[in-house]
């Protein structure tokens, strides 16, 4: 393997292209909201946390900058890629505080936008901007979470009084987990089954007050504590229960559907399961805000890691006068070079992700297919970043040892804040699920609900050509791929043809058998719909997995496609070799298994990824630099604690002879260093 | 596959083989300490943490459960297996008060007897053992944590007062995570390098005041605060730094070597290399307790994870009225029962473990290359349990949903409190490290630092066979591995002796390999010796690997051996076949590149393994209850909250017709329900 790179690369030049379609807002972001205020704070109480967090909220609405998605008319900017962006740099600092405004601005105050009508706009979208409404957003019971269609709330309408009666049948089917419910929300979206005229109309949503301006319940109205959770603890996630509550006609949130005085209900989408899922489809962006700021929280541990990585020392080097720093060693290396090249292809897929949303929801026309493929894409990129923050803030907490235990240096919180990201806004698994049951329908059929797997006709051939066209970059991709030859044994590993090629051919492959095995179950006597379907669970969602690897990958190739910088662009080159070929490695077993990879080959496989670790450790730093995360958000004590400690640093590196073993830290006077 | 399990199977066989040599231990843990005084707090600042583990702490050492691993003389039991035994069982509690008994009786309490002569034993082990003396076990610096032979501290001796002078050189060289120092120690055991008669003599421990009778640090201390940490807040650790801190002669631990008024060293250890490390074996009990200590709370976790997946359900059965619980998933079995499977695994090696570890240190003789085997042993289980425990929990926090990031439900508590375990008493890629040393050194060297590896005579052919008989059941392996025939791939998968002659080719063949390519790195001209152990980093770390889960898989086998109920061995038998297939299955990449499994049979092994996960569904419960774990211990809502949920569960299961779809709590009045 030839080196390519050069010795140094701008890490401005790659930031340029990491900030992309909204470098405008990450800007304004990096400039306005660099105030430490906004950094997380170690060791509150619960409720100090959540006192704090009201407070940021208040600040941030003050500051203007949570309307981007809202329209023009209510002083919004009608930018929805733009509030994404803009929750994923908030991520960078108080993760409560992004939470809670993802629940003010994006779910409350998107559900108000998106599922209400004018009336409901004019009323409330000012004073949800300002946060003078605080809301919540009530969708998931304590017994159904990730089955919405299935929610147990009744909300009937009486044509006598012209009013709604809003009523929690039974424990399980109080809201659960509702955030802004346990102090701030002054009024509540609350879906639940629509009866009228005797006829259930499936799952609805209402604008429901459920505190007096004095912040009691109303009437009928029970509110309950989460209380402390593993993290998020500025967030007052709550129960909400409803005792036979009544709702004004005009308060049913009716973009969607609309029930008539005397109790007519009428819908501009007649197929209740498509108005269902149109309905969810619209709140989108709560998804893909996760995905974003998991990715956000990804950067911050890393960056975290590797400076850290290059300045701690462990043991010395055999015969010489020197201690290594760890991010020399190849364990090291083998952790955070293969996670950091995984976070720049998801921050590529994310990228695209945002910049279609974007698009597709500011179209005059709804495109129903593009819309499907988005909640798809969404949903897999989802549950996929989500567990690799997971996997890599943990894999960085490690890296740090006992400092990375101490909340003082940031990762415990950044752990403990993000780990809900893997079950909330949908399920990690579920959401793969989704993925898959997109492919194997090929977004033909209308959504059903996730139980419909016995029913759905098997059209996977025919679509999945369809499937693979959607990516940005395709048509390069498919020029690189075509000049593979079929022979592909002798390809080099580096060639970019090959590795997409070794992607998209996973994924077929994988469909194509999930597709006969699930015919085969549908097809035995005896054999129950649920079983066929769970027998095969393991294939299908790996066949998501590996829809979602090609997709992002792709996304990759397109992103170093659009970098102008050599240098810049050679490094993400080899990043993405490292993504690549890692994600290979790591899944070497299927490739070996089905022929794709002769046992010399996939030995070859892991040199050339320890090769592409040596070649890339000098960038390391740069890797993390180009993330551009101001060092106030980062606010962690091993990175900044000890006045000229960096400097010192340097220096020790510089200096010979003599180096002295072990004094990595200045010789300063000791003494007690308590911080707090 | 013919399914050998019985339909039902008496989980207290399964707990009498589980509870082991300790069964005492267990028993008298689960009468006396089921108090809900010890399970862990939610929601409390770190100080009212503090206070009620010190106040826990007192309890614990007036209860005369803490004195096991004392000498009889000063009213312990001479008991160190039960003492490991004993804080596995105080790990089901508040895992705080259990590192803080690790820290005052293990750490701190066992320096003093272990390193420490009769003169020491007399002035403090009784105030230790009553926690009168509370105190610290002061080794790690900020700078020097896994290669503790270079801590920087120093302590001079001086023939004219006959003191020691103790100081901190600068600031990386202070102690830091050091628990019970920043409120409770008012001693420490002080690592230190000793120097006499101007010449260094390598890390030695003091026993020194550092606070006063009225809480002040002593002169020349000064104490800092760790503060708030990711979990164990009801620990102090804090950090000391010592500015001439005069230490009376005496005051050294000097079992090891001894310092004559005059400033003459002596010891019954020769060599300084030999001595520190033989120093630092006999303090082999902390990390012991780790591996257990991590292997109680993924205990708790799964008993969790299943207990809720066999009542929280998701969506319908396609076309049936019935709601899935989640337990019945294939994706969800493939989370908790190869964990689980593994757990029991772990289990075994950790019993055989202490058994062993409680056998070396009760002879009258030290038999070195036993201990040496013990402390690899020690460090490598305490690596695997210790991921696996961060793994496993993480997997049920997620199995759990939301209600799984509510403090109320204890897994976040798990998660927080566990995650250091990976990186303290040995961060676990040094372990694995020193495991992989003492595999290619043979024991046959004295172990020298771990810089050592390119002057490492690498002697592993000879020695490796020795390694390999020295797991409890190797006679009955040997038999087993040898009735396999020399073709074996036609040998069933589920045949014992196919698999734990994989484990060992994957042993043997990787450890052949690492061998190789260090001796030519090593003979390379122009490589330093860091990058010719660098370069096979990776390889070097996977034959610790493999080693330890052949070990792991042996002691299984083991206490199978052990188990005389019939239904009981059946279960073990199959929960075995899990792990040994789910551990190939994992590792599926190396056993295809190797020709150790043909493309056919690896397809076949996925099968084995969904159809075992199948098999073992209707046991899963059994396989936890086995635990023994006091319901109060548990504290966790989900699974007590609601009175009569769990019968209303059954209840459930039972009733048909009519099964409505989703009711799964029972249909009691709604109503705020917030439990704090």
């Amino acid at each position: 393997m030839t080196s390519t790179l050069p010795t140094t690369v701008d890490p401005k030049k790659l930031q340029e292209v990491l900030d992309g379609r909204w470098a405008h807002v990450r800007r304004d972001a990096r400039e306005h909201l660099g105030d430490p205020e906004f950094a997380p704070v170690y060791g509150e109480t619960m409720q100090e946390a959540r006192e704090r967090i009201t407070r940021l909220s208040k600040k941030l609405a003050d500051s203007g900058r949570v309307g981007l998605g809202f329209p023009k008319e209510y002083g919004g900017q009608d930018d929805s890629g733009g509030s994404v962006a803009s929750i994923e740099m908030l991520a960078f600092g108080d993760l409560s505080l992004m939470v809670k405004a993802g629940v003010q601005w994006g779910l409350f105050g998107g559900a108000v936008q998106l599922l209400g009508t004018k009336r409901h706009h004019d009323a409330y979208l000012r004073d949800i901007m300002s946060f003078d409404l605080p809301g919540c957003f009530a969708m998931t019971e304590t017994g159904h979470g990730s089955d919405v269609q299935q929610l147990r709330t009744t909300c009937t309408y009486d044509p006598e009084t012209g009013t709604f009666d809003l009523h929690t049948p039974h424990q399980a089917a109080r809201k659960d987990y509702i955030g802004n419910a346990a102090k701030d929300g002054r009024m509540a979206v609350v879906f639940a089954q629509l009866i009228t005229q005797g006829e259930g109309r499936g799952v609805h949503a209402w604008l429901v007050p459920i505190r007096d301006d004095e912040g009691n319940p109303m009437p009928g109205v029970s509110i309950g504590d989460d209380g402390p959770k593993a993290g998020l603890n500025g967030v007052d996630n709550g129960r909400l229960t409803f005792d036979h509550v009544t709702v004004p006609r005009d308060m049913l949130l009716d973009r969607y559907g609309s029930v008539a005085p005397d109790g007519t209900y009428s819908s501009p989408i007649e197929n209740e399961t498509r108005r269902f899922f149109t309905m969810l489809g619209t709140l989108v962006r709560g998804r893909v805000s996760v995905g974003g700021s998991a990715g956000s929280a990804t950067k911050l541990a890393l960056e975290i890691a590797v400076r850290y990585g290059d300045v701690r020392r462990q043991f010395a080097a055999p015969g010489e006068p020197r201690e290594v720093v760890v991010n020399d060693y190849l364990a090291h290396q083998r952790t955070l070079l293969p996670a950091l090249a995984t976070t720049y292809a998801l921050h590529f897929a994310q990228e695209e992700l945002v910049s279609r949303m974007h698009d597709v929801q500011r179209a005059a026309v709804l495109d129903e297919t593009a819309q499907r493929e988005l909640e798809s894409r969404a949903a897999g990129l989802k549950a996929v970043s989500t567990w690799h923050a997971t996997r890599t803030i943990q894999a960085c907490r490690e890296a740090c040892g006992g400092a990375g235990y101490l909340q003082e240096n940031r990762l415990p919180t950044l752990k403990a804040d993000t780990d809900v990201f893997t079950t909330f806004e949908g399920d990690n698994t579920v959401l793969l699920q989704l993925v898959a049951k997109g492919l194997l329908t090929g977004y033909r059929e209308a959504f059903g609900s996730l139980d419909g797997w016995g029913r759905a006709a098997f059209v996977a051939e025919q679509v999945r050509e369809a499937v693979l066209e959607r990516t940005a970059a395709r048509a390069l991709v498919q020029r690189l791929v075509d000049a593979v030859p079929r022979r592909d044994d002798e390809v080099s590993l580096l060639d970019r043809g090959w590795q997409l090629k070794a992607f998209e051919d996973r994924e077929k492959h994988t469909l194509d058998g999930a597709v006969k095995r699930l015919r085969k179950g549908a097809t035995t006597p005896g054999l129950s719909q649920f079983d066929a379907f769970n027998d095969v669970q393991d294939h299908v969602l790996k066949t998501a997995r590996t829809h979602i690897d090609r997709v992002v990958l792709e996304a990759f190739v397109a992103g170093i496609e659009r970098t102008a910088d050599p240098a810049a662009r050679a490094l993400l080159g080899r990043v993405c070799d490292l993504y690549a070929l890692s994600t290979i490695e790591a899944d070497k077993g299927w490739f070996l298994e089905h022929g794709r990879l002769t046992p010399t080959r996939a030995k070859a496989l892991t040199a050339v990824v320890n090769q592409l670790l040596k070649e890339l450790r000098p960038h390391l730093r740069t890797l993390v630099d180009a993330f551009a995360i101001p060092d106030a958000w980062l606010n962690c004590a091993i990175l900044a604690e000890e006045p000229g400690r960096q400097e010192a640093m340097a220096r020790h590196d510089a200096a010979e002879p003599p180096v002295i073993i072990g004094e990595w830290l200045p010789d300063t006077p000791a003494g007690a260093t308590s911080r707090r």
